[in-house]
């Protein structure tokens, strides 16, 4: 084994580059794993414009699927040439707010055990999964071995874009014959509309212009897809539902203008699931929200991580329940990733989702 | 029985009188009380400031303590002469929204059967308490009869403020040792804190600063009260919980900066459980949400009714585990209540809630 | 319209009669159904054979599809001529039970608002839908329009089999990535493991030992199915589960064998979800059940009913998340009812449910 | 710091002695805890008495409150000198089971991740804190700080006692309003009561005939204590709820009796919370169980463990919302550990629970 590796590197707003890092050094929880694949994700595209700031020099990237390579001393139940994935969040599992089973806010090194976004470490506050090589910390919560007979492409998905569209409809607590609209029907939009098609939604109605996508949110479980460029959602969910609105809506996109729709198409009582990352202040509409008095719920919700989580979503692949291939659109080898940021950055291309293979 | 009563009546912004109503005529499915006691609640006076619109030459009055004086054919189960009380929210029971047990947001005449707060009729849509008689609408589900033993007094609060107060723990989903603020210690805020303290919370911290409703949330639960005028509650709250901030926010005054607040003492994947009826669009300022990945929740509640809960809360009471007979600062005869919106409306001589004897 | 009607009438143990009473009276509260279509139940096997008590003359039957003929003065929101149905069980919407969502359990008779099992009244305590006519109580929470373009075939299954085997799924609180065994494939059991798929279990496993019924769990979504005749379904689902377990065993069949297989095949801290009909005490052994330290789950559920139950499920229907059609192998007229019971209690001839036309 | 402690022994069922082993060797992620005080639970007199089986040469004991003395290499976010408590239960927060939040059920070393009652390792399957030193497991996820100016009598019920009693509560979903039984008032069942009454129950009727126990179960919270050497307790707890039952019946002895009669006890849709150590199989008579479909829970839980749980009964503790002292009714030094087991073992001297300080 060498001792250096190419790694996506942060340089500064604008610019991350192919560079060449030393492997990392494991600690005594941490495993070594060498990347077979790995994805890029709409927050790096945030991190790479600026808009989301992490230090200058950091890999990016937390959506790894590859092989361990070496486990620190006090790691046990896995072994060396596993194949396992890992989530984009790598809770501890043993701070109070892993313990109280809030893994994504997990604050390992923190007082109180807490941090808004603790557990989301990879690409953004530890080296990240677009590299030869990442070091997994906390291993034991975090390893998760893949079943046999699945592909890398069928499990790339896992980490994190699965994992959050699936947690859209479930913190909406989607029940059977609920009615359900997804806005934005990005790869984790149209997960969120998978994830309410298997939790037992009645009817659910997705909203997007792009065609490529607007015909993906159809295989994924969408009844009705509004191209918002043409009709108004707003209006046309309410006449759907026969002017009573959704028991649920999910927010994919992080703007005001998605959240504002969600609110406004919510039946009383419904809930706002909200999966977005947003950059601006949020306005709630007091019209849209019974002045306060309408029993409503808005939810947002980090990507569920930890080696269970992965577990349970690997199942559904496996059982065929969910298959996320489609929405990998393209094909990059890790000396490529600048291409690949450019065209995803750029969404040229009808690109959904690349895989990234060192 | 006379044919007229009196009754206080909204004429226009600015003005309610106390003036003459025909006695209320009941339909198959409605009940008659005859007013023992009732109070003034601060949405009434929303609606005096013209800041909450309704129809003019409505009764108003949401809080009802009677005796059976008339029952519907169809009303079974009760007893001309029974002494009642009625939730300020009175759901129908058979419309879709009350089967699914979101008995508030009660949409009986719609062809969906919801409506954004349609379960509060009294004093809004139909005439109200503040009067000698009230006509109760679908009887069986909202006539409630008064335990032996229990005064006007003591369930006076019952039909709204201590349902609502309470119900701000209840969404808030206070647990055995969660640290909860409550924002705000008018009648509804303080019923809050009693609510957070009888559902387990291990501490409990106040925000007010009139110094009557201080000491009052000392005695309704609260460990700490923090006087805004004087303190940063943000800061303080945060100091209070070693930087971790609270499980729950419980938010009871319905404008910007308290709703703010909530949100930033948050601990994170913790829930703002806001109770207030807010009269202008609310701002989520970024930072405070974490971005949207705090997996934090917003539970918005209207008072909840129907008989089931009326007998619950006169259970507390019956039981000694709440007595809000102190929240019933002074007392007027329906024939001062002009008088008595006078003295409420301006806050004057340290009034937290009155009681109005027909 | 005439004065009198056939219905199957319950004479004595053993002896289920087609006979005429007179058309149903009714209430203010009411509504008359013409009924369309029904069909036959495993409990009115149980009341035909004795097993299950009811009173001598009683119409039996508990699954209606019918339009309606008449409806109570104080019935609001319906039209003559509707095509509706309604659930087995008909809560009145306004007793304690009903107004704390527990509809199944309604007493509205009760002093005290509960009766165990009290909203299952047709066929049971007051007559029922093997008629040509039925009297509906507490119309307004009950009656339920049959969606435009759905037949009579389609929504049969509504009132009691798809409502009980979904509630089976639904009580055990089936989520993404369980594993969930199914224990008969009954018509309920079918409904219970289509449910489970509905709700996104990620494996599930049916056991049952008649080829007709293994064959259509596969496709009412089962991705194994054990022929208990075979093999041992507790060793056989403890390998499929790698030695872990379900997380979800739900009894369909209401005997001990069963009762304690389910238990058996749970992980630690899973839950078994029961919809059997009991004759007999059952026996929990000790060691299934971890000394009673193992954070298990027993839940039991009685069909839900009401309106908006009804609504969702026929929402499944129309959308075609759910097809029952495939269940009903066997087509009688009422005046063979008779040939009906017979056919069905013996269950002859691979019969899964029958349909009866008036 | 000398080589070898004194511990208490299981020798052979009957005999457990005060005997002398090394000191615990700890591992990378284990603490060494120098024990300040401990106690004897009911679960080590089943042990000592032979009905709950361990091997031979084990150190009993689950209930540690110390200081850190050592720590492994890999435990950080303590110190050396902190006075700390850990759990009865130990998970490891890291196995599959933990990561799904049934820490209990931490199967840290299985395959599958899960193993029932896993959790609970001291004094069960590995040494215990009846002694001078104790190794704790998983160190990160279970030592927890004691709070400023805490006692160790003060804290000593947190590890098993509370924390169990607590959950009964919880698993029974108390909320404000509800009814609630309990069914022995030995250390458990007076803890389920005060979380009972923490949890806003309006009614609390306590089962016990032992004076001084049916004195205490006042002092925690029971507004009802039924002696039922004197009364049947279903009878009278049917007449305090005007024949309709609890809604939570808390199960906390073990037996056949006492569970039967929280069934029977319970309203229609009720739950039953189970904590009791059963020894033989259970009967569920099918009238207290409405042959199945009266939408009953029955729930069992094993004592919640973790730092987080530990932290939050900690704080009930420190801001005064419980106060276990009384329930200490003998102090031995752990010399004197023999006799306190003769003592414990025999209910004599009225004792309830005991102090052991080595």
């Amino acid at each position: 084994m060498q001792d250096h590796m190419k790694a996506a590197i942060f340089i500064e707003p604008g610019r991350i580059i192919l560079g060449e890092k030393p492997i990392p050094v494991i600690g005594t929880l941490d495993a070594l794993i060498r990347i077979t694949m790995t994805t890029i994700c709409g927050t790096d595209v945030h991190i790479l414009k600026g808009e989301y700031p992490v230090s200058r020099g950091l890999t990016l990237g937390h959506e790894p699927v590859g092989v361990i390579e070496k486990l620190g001393s006090a790691v046990e139940g896995f072994t060396v040439g596993q194949r396992v994935i890992t989530g984009a969040i790598t809770p501890s599992g043993t701070s109070y707010a892993s313990l109280a089973g809030c893994h994504s806010q997990c604050g390992r090194m923190e007082g109180s055990g807490w941090r808004a976004t603790g557990g989301w470490q990879f690409g953004n506050t530890i080296d990240g999964a677009q590299a030869e090589y990442l070091r997994v910390p906390d291993a034991m919560a975090n390893l998760t071995p893949v079943p046999d007979g699945l592909t890398d492409e069928q499990v790339l998905m896992c980490p994190d874009i699965l994992s959050t569209g699936f947690a859209g409809a479930e913190s909406g607590r989607v029940s059977i014959g609920d009615m359900v609209a997804v806005f934005a029907q990005g790869p984790i939009g149209l997960c969120a509309t998978a994830g309410a098609r298997l939790m037992g939604a009645s009817l659910i109605i997705a909203v997007e212009s792009l065609p490529d996508r607007m015909a993906m949110a159809r295989k994924m479980g969408a009844d009705h897809v509004i191209d918002f460029a043409r009709q108004d959602p707003v209006a046309e969910i309410r006449r759907l539902t026969n002017g009573r609105g959704v028991d649920v809506a999910i927010e994919a996109l992080g703007q005001q203008a998605t959240f504002e729709a969600a609110l406004r198409v919510l039946r009383p009582g419904g809930t706002l699931s909200s999966l977005g990352v947003y950059s601006e202040d949020l306005t709630i509409p007091i019209d849209a929200f019974a002045a306060g008095l309408g029993d409503n719920h808005i939810a947002t919700t980090l990507c569920p991580g930890g080696k269970e989580r992965m577990r349970r979503l690997m199942g559904m692949v496996a059982s065929g329940r969910i298959d996320t291939t489609s929405l990998i659109t393209h094909h990059f080898a890790l000396d490529d990733i600048e291409s690949a940021y450019d065209l995803f950055a750029h969404q040229r291309d009808g690109v959904v989702k690349v895989a990234i293979r060192p």
